[in-house]
Formats: C-alpha cells, sequence, structure tokens
C-alpha cells in the first residue's frame, strides 16, 4: 500500500496545524488514494509526532512510506531533526522502507509555483 | 516597474537564508524580469528586513510591489507581523502601492506540487 506522510513543524496556533491537515487530505483527492494513505506529523508543539505516524503506519501493514518535509529551507528540523527520527524508528522496524523526499522548497515545481503567484495576482 | 518581494522568516543558519535568495533569482528567470525586481526579505535573524528592502523600492521609483509571503501556514508572523511591518512602511509612503499575497502554503498550486513531488519520486 502507498503511504505519503507529510511533516510539518507544528504550530501553537491550532488553526495553522488544521491547515496541515486538510492540505494532506486535499493532496490525498488530488493522488486519488485514500485518506488514511496521506498522513500528517509534527516536530513540535502537536500530534502526532513523526515516530506515532509511521508506528501507526507499520503497524497497519504498510510497508513503504515516503516523507515529505514540509518545510521551505533546510534549517536544523531539516538537516538533523528529522533524519533522527527517522533513522530511530527505522531501527525498530528495519524490513520496512522509509523515503525521505527532499524538503518542499527545494521541489523544482517551487520556482514555478511562486512564479504563477505573482502572475496571477 | 513590476516588484515582488519575497519574505521569509529568516533563519541563523546562513545556507538556508542562501538557499531563499537563490529562490528569489530563480523566480526572476522564470518571470524573465530583471533580478532587482524580485527581491527577497526577512522578518528575523538576518537582513534585509520587510521595511528595508519596501523602503528601497519605493526610493528607487518603484510604484507597486507585491509582497509573498514564503511561509507555509498562518502563523502569527503571516497574520500579525508581517501585515504589521507593511502598515508602518505605508504610512510613510501613502502614495505607493503595497499588495500583500496569500502565504504560500495557501497557494492553490500547492497541493498539486505536493502531489508531484510524491509521483516523481
Amino acid at each position: 500500500m502507498q503511504q505519503l506522510l507529510i511533516v510539518a513543524h507544528g504550530s501553537r496556533r491550532e488553526a495553522s496545524n488544521q491547515e496541515v491537515r486538510l492540505l494532506g487530505q486535499q493532496v490525498a483527492t488530488q493522488l486519488q488514494l485514500a485518506s488514511e494513505q496521506v498522513q500528517v506529523a509534527f516536530l513540535e508543539l502537536t500530534t502526532p509526532s513523526v515516530a506515532t505516524a509511521l508506528n501507526q503506519c507499520f503497524q497497519g501493514g504498510v510497508n513503504q512510506v515516503t516523507v515529505l518535509p514540509y518545510f521551505l529551507s533546510s534549517g536544523n528540523h531539516v538537516v538533523k531533526d528529522l533524519p533522527q527520527e527517522i533513522a530511530a524508528v527505522q531501527e525498530n522496524w528495519p524490513d520496512k522502507h522509509i523515503k525521505l523526499l527532499p524538503h518542499i522548497g527545494a521541489i523544482e515545481g517551487m520556482v514555478h509555483l511562486i512564479a504563477s503567484a505573482y502572475r496571477n495576482n
């Protein structure tokens, strides 16, 4: 079963977290996946954590999870914290595959997205 | 003259700030604008500030600046801090136009960008 996990920073402002959860649902629709095949996790300030989300996926029988860091730049959260959290989970699930994508700010289409936002304003 | 100002949070990690500056240059290329027509400013931790960048634009004769908040969710920086900084500059330049776009995480194409990142991995 395909599985995407979008990992965001997390905010004290619950509306911000809800915004990310809603985005996850919209991505599932766009990808024509079941809603549970696109999960959202957070590094700080709210739940679920990355470990909780990954463990739930693997306990549910998922064999491969693709992790998208929903971060705009390669700060410590992207470079250190998230890879460490993933490595810790991987130790407990040696037969499962966790694929870490580049952070969203480094995805090639970002330049085009910004250009479109400007053009269409 | 057209002018886009991309406003990011700013990081202690200079490589992250450089990543945003490079993105600005790539957006200028994509939009076929001169490099000075796409500027980058930061709310914290590095320079230029939003006020400095806007003042420079207006001093240089630009009449309208489109501001894109390069933030993924509508936290305090997007909801309060940036609008306040813009309002303060606007007071000093009553005849200039500052157009504030939605933050990048709320731009319609974001769902598609994430879906593409997953599909192409």
